[in-house]
């Protein structure tokens, strides 16, 4: 099977046959295919074919080309990372690259030897011995990749072992709950070269001083559970609610592309940045080329060794697309759901299929519009519905539900929930709260962290030529005899454009707006360039020091907005490799080196990219256990003087004919207002 | 009919009975009741009163009190305005007091009064004859509010009449397309003063030289509309979605009393709030005192006169329960629906009906918490469901939606979504744009404006005494010997009490939060005070100029956060009397005149009051046109140390068998797909 369009995802012919081709280049050597995936086109190539495809020409034939990771194990056991580009219609090789001192992500293979090797060594299994467990308890070992901290040589892999305790034998017990102070470091090759004890107490420093587990810090099982096979009863309040669409839902979809509401879009999916979304249009103008989330990093605060090891580029070193949920009809979303699978690769370079791994549904959203004339009476109202692509990730503890929602005002809001379980850590019963985290059970210190994600925009408004403007709204000068403001209640906007590539802030007590403008397409009625602005979420930057390697390795943690012409593979802002890396390989730096080039460094009318820096300062509560309540933060690109009016000015009134709804004028709770409830 | 619980509204009986005692009071001078409410029981009495009833004791007695405002026209043809406390069960005045310069709220009959008088004017009927109108169009008025700008004498009242041209005899068609140029001011006394001629360039003022409208203003009819008769057919692409709860709501329905998923809550109203709620309470603990929006501000940044009149206080001047929409069932929200009434009075102390203000309901809120056991693969995850109590008010052209949301996490949002049409002046055509206005049809400009909104918060988180902190979160010292951040990542959260009253401001750099405390109530396990933390919605304070009477009269609006001691009259954050005020009467003010005092200013441990400043600095887009997607704005109010664990963590896991989801796997758009989807 091959495919219908250029940005299709590998189909899993395609897999196996990128395999085919590159296996034979190395003999008999082992080879672990880490990655097999679309080398998306070139953009130029790209933008040809979607203008031909737009403009009803026929588009011209297309290359398929993959990526390929692979780690070879040549004949004297040195392991290398090799990149590869197969051109799938030649089945031609086009480039192979050796990447010296480059990682590739975490192998999820190698992370389960790593933790079979830790829990087998002798000197751990002293240490458990030291322990004194609880009867029934189990260990458990969760690796983690290393964040450099400057500590060791990065040039082979490090994992860092948390140990936990399993109270008992359900294998969904939540031994986040019980960490003990023991932890490891195992080598690339499987040895286990330190292990000790974790400090206890804020101002302690790791030790080798062996201790029990101390029992008192054992729970009454329930409050650190969440499945519901290890909790009493759930409350039995809360009614069904159903969602109904009895003529199907609104969208179509026909292979990767969806229809809807005037939008248009594609679908695509790889194994680190999950869903991406191309070729985005409304009513038939381009509005963008590519959004995706493009990295995301989550530095933790406590200072203390070991700790400063807890980094994790969960995109880089994790990736959103492999770790994807397989969503489940009635559990993830309500109403008509359209699921779309992925397709990874094994080891040994099979297709793997990762089902429903994005899901596509329709929701209410309240009112879009509403006036009611106070001289009639009469009010229309039209009802709000948007088209939702979700994509739930689990990085360990954690979970994000990332999730593009498209507007009848021809808005795309981007949502993310940050859930799932806080990463925990050993303390000391009685000892005081440490500054730099929170307890949130008897010796679980929960550490402060930050989440900092990046959301690439590449837009294309119009065309691919735009430029970045950034608007502020300010107070008319009142001292100023050139300025009519006689009553002092004047204000205005002050437009600049970014000229040349860099890191910006927000500010709102000035209102700053980052806007996406089409320079040659001036608004007739307006008379201002047609554009999309950013509603940015605000939040705080980075708080580690500049001169820290989470800084140095995260450097879009710097600024809110960054703005960078269109560079074919520059695609996250830490670098593409970011397991154990050392810094100087993210945007600052890919910035600073282009400053001196006048013509690469210039953006405006260019083909820009924008990416937005936001995430949440996440000093846990203890209403975030043992399993936290979505924390949501949204971003949204909107419309600003790019149509002629209200895009959604069409969508018909809301009416009870329609909407069914129910009148409700009993007491409730399910007892005698039931026979009003036939609504369907 | 007596009232069952001190906080409820006004019966119609009650407010009858007020009527009553009040009238005879006045021999047989005019009366014009513009008020009859309920006067809240002091708190020191209410807060005796609930602590028994939820004590599970017998509540004490309580008094009805009515708070009563009328304009008293006299023999010698004065008003007088008055405000008479009534004490309803004794049938006696406690209070009585002459208004002295004060002016009442927004008067719609006077408001009619005065577009008659002003239509019927002769200079007004010559002036519209030089206008040289197309055939069939009318001339439409529209009477609004003086906002105090210091060029006139504010002790009577004043009334701005801007006009429009409604082109069709259709009673909706959108006469804001077609502002006139054409301005009249008339008297308390319905005389018109003055008639002149608007600006039509940026640059230009008011003048006195008739002209005619220029017919090359008028738009194809219907890309000015937005009621469907006037509009092309709708899209029909947008499939029914219908919200089905076939056991019924969850909540439960006593009166003004809610009960639902853990929370309780009363339900008040009144003609200048609107909706209110009161005695809110989570598992039985209390959590707030009293929620209401306060104030809002809608000043125009248009420096030319007289624009600076139009800066509107939607709930001070015109109000937001007497200006509430009679929500319809199937339009206004989804599911099972509780509406509310509201009682109000007529001119003559009638009481009079204002039906369906309120609408209770629930909706789904996607996911509220999951996790995904990565060794095993097991997923649990929450729906969230949320309450919303939900009112919509109509000023003039705009429409405000205002929504409470309370979640099974115990937290509550307060979403503000702004729509309707853009209130419009006239510009020449072919005038470039200026800079504090949007031009968004020919000849018509949308001048640039703010909405400050303010929310009031008085808490009783735990008990009525509590705290304000600000909690920061910095960067650890790298550079101190005393400091241990050896790899600089260290990061932690400080925290300050306000000691006094005051105004203050976010800081997002700092991830600054605003947490209401109890100071005297430790959470065992996080060793820290009981707390709520206020997630702000960041936005642009006031940008007129200090000295200017826009800001004298919305002192809130220089400062987002505000913290006073609870005063048994200090309700509103620009006074309670509004209309025409010449500023001063506001919150920075109040806290001025105290703040010699150190016991009146001290909070800390105090019964205190948190208010909200947010909102937007709406630059009108022309996708706001004819009629405005809605802008939302959303706040949060959460919960940090204050349970035990997630509130939320006993609800039940989501499953396909409640929720009843559709797969879909054809293509959509209503076709081939119909057969699956009997999903109810």
């Amino acid at each position: 099977m091959s495919s219908d369009h250029p940005l299709d995802p590998l189909t899993p012919e395609e897999i196996s046959r990128a395999t085919e081709r590159v296996r034979p280049l190395f003999d008999d050597w082992e080879l672990n295919f880490r990655v097999i995936t679309l080398r998306e086109p070139p953009k130029a190539e790209l933008v040809k074919y979607l203008e031909a495809e737009h403009g009803g020409d026929v588009p011209p034939a297309f290359d398929r080309c993959a990526r390929v990771e692979i780690l070879v194990k040549d004949s004297v056991e040195t392991i290398d990372l090799l990149e590869l580009i197969v051109d799938l219609n030649n089945n031609s090789i086009i480039k192979q690259q050796h990447l010296e001192g480059k990682h590739s992500y975490i192998d999820s293979s190698y992370m389960k030897e790593v933790e079979e090797a830790c829990i087998a060594n002798s000197k751990v299994q002293d240490e458990i011995k030291t322990l004194d467990l609880p009867p029934g308890a189990s260990v458990i070992i969760e690796p983690w990749a290393y964040a450099t901290d400057g500590s060791n040589d990065m040039s082979r892999r490090i994992t860092m072992c948390w140990f936990y305790l399993r109270l008992t034998d359900h294998p969904d017990a939540n031994y986040y709950a019980y960490p003990l102070d023991l932890c490891a470091e195992v080598s690339e090759d499987l040895e286990v070269t330190k292990v000790y004890r974790l400090p206890s107490s804020a101002n302690q420093q790791i030790h080798n001083e062996p201790g029990p587990f101390d029992r008192s810090k054992i729970h009454p099982t329930e409050a650190s559970e969440f499945h519901p096979n290890l909790r009493p009863s759930p409350r039995t309040t809360t009614k069904p609610y159903q969602v109904v669409q009895p003529e199907g839902p609104s969208f179509r979809v026909d292979g990767q592309k969806v229809t809807w509401e005037k939008w248009t879009f594609r679908v695509g999916f790889n194994y680190r940045e999950g869903l991406t979304l191309h070729d985005i249009r409304y009513d038939g103008r381009s509005l963008f080329y590519r959004l995706s989330l493009a990295e995301m990093f989550v530095p933790y605060g406590d200072p203390r060794a070991p700790y400063p090891r807890k980094g994790a580029f969960d995109l880089g070193n994790d990736g959103a697309g492999i770790n994807a949920n397989n969503l489940q009809l009635g559990c993830d979303c309500l109403g008509t759901i359209k699921y779309f699978d992925g397709w990874h690769n094994t080891s040994s370079g099979l297709p793997l299929r990762l089902p429903n791994v994005i899901c596509l549904h329709e929701q209410d959203d309240g009112i879009l519009w509403k006036h009611t004339n106070f001289r009639t009476g009469h009010a229309v109202v039209t009802r709000s519905r948007i088209l939702v692509l979700q994509t739930i990730i689990t990085v360990s503890n954690y979970e994000y539900i990332f999730a593009f929602h498209f507007g009848q005002d021809a808005s795309i809001n981007y949502e993310v929930r940050a859930t799932g379980i806080l990463s925990t850590v050993p303390i000391a019963l009685d000892e005081p709260k440490p500054p730099f985290g929170t307890i949130v059970a008897p010796g679980v210190l929960a550490p402060y962290h930050q989440h900092l994600f990046c959301l690439r925009i590449d837009p294309a408004i119009d065309g691919h030529r735009n430029s970045i403007a950034i608007e502020e709204s300010h107070a008319m000068r009142i001292d100023d005899a050139n300025v009519h403001n006689p009553f002092g209640v004047g204000y205005e906007t002050r437009t600049s454009y970014i000229e040349r590539e860099g890191g910006f802030d927000l500010d709102v007590t000035k209102n700053r707006v980052f806007k996406i403008v089409n320079e040659a397409n001036i608004n007739p009625m307006t008379q201002t360039p047609v554009a999309f602005k950013l509603l940015p979420s605000y939040s705080q930057m980075l708080l580690a020091h500049p001169s820290s390697f989470h800084a140095k390795r995260s450097e879009y943690g710097q600024h809110a907005v960054w703005v960078t012409k269109y560079r074919e593979d520059e695609m996250f802002p830490s670098g593409r490799y970011t397991m154990q890396s050392m810094g100087g390989e993210g945007i600052a730096s890919a910035i600073e080196k282009r400053a001196g080039d006048e013509k690469e460094a210039r953006i405006r009318n260019e083909d820009v990219v924008v990416w937005h820096t936001f995430g949440s300062t996440h000093n846990p509560r203890i209403e975030d256990w043992p399993v936290m309540p979505c924390e949501k933060m949204v971003i949204g690109l909107k419309p600003v003087n790019f149509f002629g009016e209200n895009p959604g000015l069409d969508v018909a009134p809301s009416t009870q004919e329609v909407n069914k709804s129910v009148l409700f004028d009993g007491k409730g709770d399910g007892g005698e207002a039931c026979c009003q409830t036939s609504g369907a």
